[in-house]
């Protein structure tokens, strides 16, 4: 069903007086309805004060009323011209960032409208901002997550290798209620936890590696999205353990320095201070988090590139991390939601360093 | 390292003197470079007589020379600017179906090109005729897909589910020498098998069920993509059995019938006309088939809305399929390449009716 609340935030903070919203994650966003079109065309046309129409391929036709026009299309129609007999021409027409070229240059062609814009930032912003049934969504989905991490860090054994513990992971999500990957979890061993991209390989484990877990569940569609460092068998060398203690202090200081009014940038240069005093900014080589909801990346950076000051509903990671092959690749991460006073740290796993066997 | 001869083709069959390519695969079709950019620009500008030009962000540099002119963009700088250096104003460009508003508003907003067209079909065309180096690989795609097939049919057991079937083909294919899947298997016992885009649940095996597997991997970033029809513990009855051979005798009347300059809306032709006859015309729902090459679903359908002649080096489905409930649900599928002198079905797995326990 369409949330009129939802869609009239993204109206407010449209430039223009029409959008036609093509992401299929902010269809679902504003009505209620999943719909993959694959290549088809899907399109979810807003403008203010009149009803929303739906342009949908038949192949997907449903029942249900959403509170808005439905236009069925065929594959043989042309989309430009269904869209020009809702769009007004003499305005503006908002389109996603998304939209790909096969439907926007027939529209250019037809002059369907004055003019094109860029619209999608009213939309990001909008969905930056969780709504209550939102967070008490990705609060849930961020506990599975952190139930999920406590049997993680029991499958490392004599001999395994990333990728089968990688394999195993699925099958715990699925069990603790989630329905899916946010994103196909990142299992590191020893130096492969120094490249913050690493991909689960063969890589056998030995004893004083770290181990590392990035991870994340789909629950009721919202994401979460957490990391910790453990160590196999053996702890932490002194050095090792200086470079842990950086990053998890650099996590904690920026956590508790959220609160509505501060600037993301801000949050940003709190952790990264905190690890180049120590000696190893240059380690510290991404963005300090990044929005998440529907999607595992959304619209919106914890980084210096980001001067918006954080509003209350906003839910984005934090996730310091030193690179550095030669001592200790480590990363600790929790999604954090604003609230009206201060925040509140999704995530409830430990940041203590933990001997695994 | 540039494909001169492939990179010569699309230039012969593009409409104009230059052209954008922005899909990841058709870029690794051109360059034998896979950079995969996320929400980062990454573009292969393409011109009549001049050296191609490839813009990758600082973050997927690399040192491979591929004989081509490399331009490292950041994610601050203007990538319509960057790209009005070395774009012809006074031509028309081409570009990809798939290119983003975010990106192609700003090129015309800056104006530079003379007009903007939807370039994609010179690639497409060419991807959809395969060089020799292709159709080696696509075969040895193939084969391991029959190899797995035969393993497939000894997975079913009493009181098994789709998905725990499906859960342990990854690793077959992976024994066998592929790097993944091509597309999600589809395992549909009994009803399901008549819904052609069913997706492997909690269903559990019951004597007299159809078993019907569509699978496929990506073997040297090659697709296969298969379909099979099995009985678990007792044959087909006299009506199932009907369909069965209906759909078998489609299959292997359309791929005989495959050669140089028949149309590909004769060969749907050509299976469909079976299942009509038969009195199933109804139940067989879906185009016969579609290309297939780096991707498991490449331009180019098996249907009657392709009039297009078929020539050496085509490699597609042909997957005939009878969808009826109260019946059966079947489909048989190979991949099939047109050759100078007719064809060579890719699959050897028989499609005799197999009963399997």
């Amino acid at each position: 069903m369409l949330n009129q609340e939802r869609m009239n935030r993204v109206l407010d903070q449209l430039e223009c007086q029409q959008m036609l919203i093509t992401d299929p994650n902010a269809i679902f966003y504003l009505t209620g309805k999943w719909i993959f079109p694959g290549e088809r065309f899907l399109g979810l046309l807003i403008r203010r004060g009149q009803e929303p129409v739906l342009y949908v391929n038949e192949l997907f036709r449903f029942e249900e009323e959403l509170g808005l026009k439905k236009i069925y299309t065929k594959d043989t129609d042309n989309i430009a011209s269904l869209l020009a007999q809702e769009v007004n021409h003499h305005e503006d027409l908002g389109v996603d960032k998304t939209l790909e070229a096969r439907f926007l240059l027939p529209m250019l062609k037809m002059g369907i409208a004055e003019n094109y814009i860029n619209g999608s930032i009213a939309v990001d912003h909008t969905r930056a901002v969780k709504d209550e049934k939102e967070i008490a969504i990705m609060k849930e989905s961020s506990l599975i997550n952190d139930a999920a991490m406590a049997q993680f860090k029991k499958l490392p054994h004599e001999g395994c290798t990333e990728k089968e513990l990688a394999d195993q992971t699925l099958a715990i999500y699925q069990k603790l209620g989630a329905q899916a990957f946010s994103f196909e979890p990142i299992v590191a061993f020893g130096k492969n936890a120094a490249d913050p991209h690493h991909m689960p390989d063969d890589t056998v484990l030995k004893e004083g590696d770290a181990v590392l877990f990035d991870v994340g569940c789909k629950y009721q569609n919202y994401c979460s999205d957490m990391t910790r460092t453990f160590f196999y068998k053996k702890g932490p060398d002194q050095k090792q353990k200086e470079v842990y203690d950086l990053v998890r202090n650099a996590n904690e200081s920026a956590e508790e320095f959220v609160r509505p009014g501060v600037k993301l940038c801000e949050i940003d240069a709190k952790a990264r201070d905190i690890i180049t005093a120590g000696g190893y900014g240059k380690d510290f080589t991404h963005r300090l988090g990044h929005f998440i909801g529907l999607q595992d990346h959304e619209y919106g950076d914890v980084s210096a590139a980001f001067s918006d000051e954080v509003v209350p509903g906003n839910i984005f990671s934090i996730e310091p991390g030193i690179y550095n092959p030669s001592v200790l690749g480590c990363r600790i991460e929790d999604l954090i939601l604003v609230t009206e006073n201060g925040h509140e740290v999704l995530n409830h796993y430990s940041h203590e360093i933990e001997i695994i066997d």
